[in-house]
């Protein structure tokens, strides 16, 4: 008898398992913030369930409670001070261990179909939420409620479907005759057991608190651990929202809520202390590379999936629409003000510039070129407010002022503050466009998050390829593109991005852009260069997430 | 177009893929010796193939050749003075890495067949390789044919299966079309390309120099890297022949024979360092844990497979059939004198004795019968001689001094010497069974890797219990046993095991043994307790081994 959850599911799971296998376009939970699909009211009421969060303690029954933290400033400028508890993260490891054998016991049916109501929740909540991530981050709102909402539903959906399909290779049991001549066979039955391999700690980013939450939350659930998600401290309602409705369906199907908790806490020395923890095997961490080595270093024993900072590239060698790949990467770099992990930072140019329809267009005016290109995307105010958002960090705010300073290469667009009607106080801006050679790696060559973006002048095609594929090798990357109209080249990028294991968008010059990862579909990240050791999301991401521990006897 | 070894072994693959889903009875490779499966001549001619290995150079046309080596010694005490070319690890670094790509073109389908041609004609030479495994090991011959030969075979198609398997659920392609309501839909070409992650380095052990390394080898080559393997100094024979046999298969089909190299060397330092090479992505290893540790410490980024020391062990609640578990555990200890990763060393039996249809019987009195049965089952040379094989190594012998000397607790059966009639200078060697309380945990609960086993007195059985999951948390174990005729027994065992990640036997007393493990069926190892990260075979065992790289482009 399967559980009643997967029953009521099971067509959402059969086709996000179809969608896995084949890769094309597939959703479970609309993209598009419409009354139609969501509800007349939707809109509102996920306004007014945010705001009624706002100025109080946020609600979630916990284990070891000791105190509160609000430690959460909103990009947007507007006052947040939400309180949530803090526990003693001893007492969420324990209440953890002590939920997981009746999770276990549900097997990895019941155990996907509670996560895929979760799912459902979180889907019909996703207003709300989109607003928490669009005031913690600094996201604008389509992409708070794209990318926060039903994109990072798809990709907690797609961990799922994962999940369910290694553990549904295990047979539940067997019986094993193995002949014996004339002598009867021997014959014994054996039982396997799918077991989760302990507490999961999810560490969640600043910038995308559920899209890169969720996939290592649903993958560890589903597999059969407890998890303990550790937000960002700047990003905590999005999270917290979501832990509490995964708390309260499971608590509705007559499961431990303790499965899922919230640790919230702005001291680095108790993630840390927490991740080192004997119960803890597996850590999600999406971040910058101090943490992540620390964690490298510190866990070892621990399944570590880590995506880290990167030097994500592009090669222009030519196009046969160029304005159609100025405009493309104009929005490329504008959205949410470059402050994702697929954005570009490098863009590599031949010395002798790049062929077009209407002949070579040097290096200095392709620069020039792409900043007038950005200058001219992000010229209504009304559109540039909406994508790019406002910047999440101080620190990016400093990096702005460094890259405006010329320090690390000649501006060929200024970064421009813009006021935004709605919400003066919130930190809005352009990106800055610079140029520099490719001697001068100092500057491009380390990841410069946020609205930073290089023109790097190469000797050649050739030079730019190798760069690129180095780059990758050294310092990472979860997205490189490639311009061109020779097919040798599309051959040559080709093979470097297999050395260095990097995803590879060939001449964007439409409505789909490099940082775009799309669920089912796009691995994000490879797991093999130094950007992320770990797939959203592929059987790795997974398989190793549970053991199988077998018994067997005669019968 | 599929590669013609794949559709020449299609039939076999297909049986693996089976069988590994529903885990029955199943092998590819005929385990008996017999002239009918393997030919009238086979025997003489694996004989004299071994015996021209010996007192020459072994013929391995590799690059960087350095010189030669020849540490091994025969247990049986036979000159063996093989030298086998060492090589510069650089050069089969190189040489390995510029192999990668063509192994990557031909795909999952050519990897597979290749692989699966190689273990065909390792299933050929099982004679010849046998031998070498007797002499190296000190295995008995039947043993070395079924372990070393077709058992050793099956775990490395095993890995290719679930290697295949992973692969083939990557699409090749795919396009994918997003609808834009009343627009026209976006759509992409996709290609998702499967490829290897670097050399991969796997380092067998002085017992098993083919079943600890067929699983790691083939696992590593079927998902598109380069194999270096690296064997134990004094089982290097059954190792080189299985590397020259895989080099003539891919020379022979059009690849680079480079893909499978041989490092024979016995200085730890050089493995250490070819271990930590930038270019090495995995390491599989079986072997101590100083070794295992180091590994562990130093090799991170790189993925480690490590099967590692345990303390195997076995709870006596009770029998219906004292005499036949009696008969099972004297065989389990004698079989390979201990030698073996999967033997029990602690066996539990509560203070007040076990159950049993003659009522109870006290626990010295099953350490008593224990030791008689051992010496009852050994009293004949010849099945003395065959079953337990001879010491492998020195370290061992002294172990058997140590045990012999009481320091680790009463001796109930002292190990004796047996002449071998066929091999004089072989150390062949009885168990030594102890006893003493479970609180000398300094004797008995460290892993005692040869003929030495322990009776310890527990207060009762749900203390056995407790304290057979404690040490199989604590120092790890690839299996534990229960006897019992209590169904709640079983259940708490059986919890317990879940808990402790082991895979459980109960109640065997007929012709399946405790430290037997079969391909396709039972998982070898949890990889959730110290002695193994990892499990022969499972999709954690080969989904990390490659990553998938996309590139996509509108069409």
């Amino acid at each position: 008898m399967t559980h009643p959850l997967f029953d009521k599911h099971r067509t959402t799971l059969d086709g996000a398992l179809n969608a896995i296998r084949t890769r094309g376009y597939w959703s479970a939970y609309p993209e598009m913030p419409s009354p139609k699909t969501y509800g007349e009211t939707a809109q509102a009421d996920g306004k007014a369930a945010f705001d009624a969060c706002l100025g109080r303690e946020f609600a979630l029954d916990q284990p070891g409670r000791r105190g509160t933290v609000a430690s959460e400033s909103s990009p947007y400028g507007i006052p947040l001070h939400v309180a949530y508890p803090t526990c003693d993260p001893q007492a969420l490891v324990d209440a953890g261990l002590k939920a997981m054998p009746g999770w276990q016991a549900i097997g990895a049916d019941g155990r996907a179909g509670v996560c895929l109501e979760i799912l459902d929740r979180l889907n019909k909540r996703s207003f709300e939420i989109a607003t928490a991530v669009m005031m913690t981050t600094g996201q604008g709102w389509m992409m708070a409620f794209q990318a926060g909402g039903p994109h990072a539903q798809d990709r907690g959906l797609e961990a799922v479907a994962h999940a369910y399909k290694e553990q549904a290779e295990v047979p539940a049991e067997a019986v094993w005759e193995k002949p014996q001549g004339k002598n009867p066979p021997l014959v014994m039955k054996k039982h396997f057991e799918v077991v989760g391999r302990g507490v999961a700690l999810v560490i969640g980013c600043g910038t995308f608190p559920t899209w890169n939450t969720y996939p290592g939350l649903f993958a560890a659930l589903a597999t059969g651990n407890a998890v303990i998600v550790k937000p960002h401290h700047n990003a905590i309602l999005p999270a917290a929202i979501s832990v509490r409705i995964a708390r309260e369906v499971l608590a509705e199907n007559g499961l431990d809520a303790n499965l899922v908790t919230l640790f919230a806490t702005d001291v680095p020395a108790e993630t840390q202390a927490l991740a080192k923890h004997p119960a803890v095997a597996s850590i999600d961490f999406t971040g910058g590379n101090a943490f992540g080595d620390w964690l490298y270093e510190n866990c070892r024993g621990k399944q570590v999936y880590a995506e880290l900072a990167g030097v994500n590239n592009i090669v222009i060698d030519g196009t046969d629409n160029y304005k159609g790949m100025l405009r493309n990467l104009a929005f490329t770099l504008s959205l949410y003000a470059g402050q994702m992990c697929t954005t570009t930072q490098a863009i590599f140019v031949p010395a002798g510039g790049i062929d077009t329809p209407d002949g070579k267009v040097p290096f200095d005016q392709v620069a020039a070129d792409l900043g007038a290109a950005i200058d001219k995307f992000l010229a209504d105010p009304a559109v540039a407010t909406a994508v790019l958002g406002a910047i999440q960090s101080g620190d990016t705010l400093a990096r702005i002022e460094t890259a405006a300073a010329g320090k690390w290469g000649e501006v060929v667009l200024a970064s421009k503050k813009i006021d935004h009607p709605e919400f003066p106080a919130a930190e809005v801006r352009t990106p800055v466009l610079l140029k520099c050679a490719a001697a001068d790696e100092a500057a491009w060559m380390e990841e410069r998050f946020g609205p930073v973006a290089f023109v790097v002048e190469v000797a050649d095609t050739a030079a730019a390829i190798a760069l690129s594929e180095r780059v990758v090798r050294e310092r990472g990357a979860l997205t490189v593109g490639l311009y061109t109209t020779q097919p040798a080249v599309v051959d040559a990028m080709t093979a470097a991005t297999w050395r260095s294991k990097v995803a590879l968008s060939i001449n964007l010059t439409g409505g789909v852009f490099v940082n775009q990862s799309a669920a089912y579909s796009d691995y994000h990240g490879t797991g093999g260069n130094p950007a992320a050791n770990a797939s959203y999301a592929d059987a790795a991401f997974v398989a190793n997430r549970f053991r199988v521990v077998q018994r067997r006897y005669h019968v």
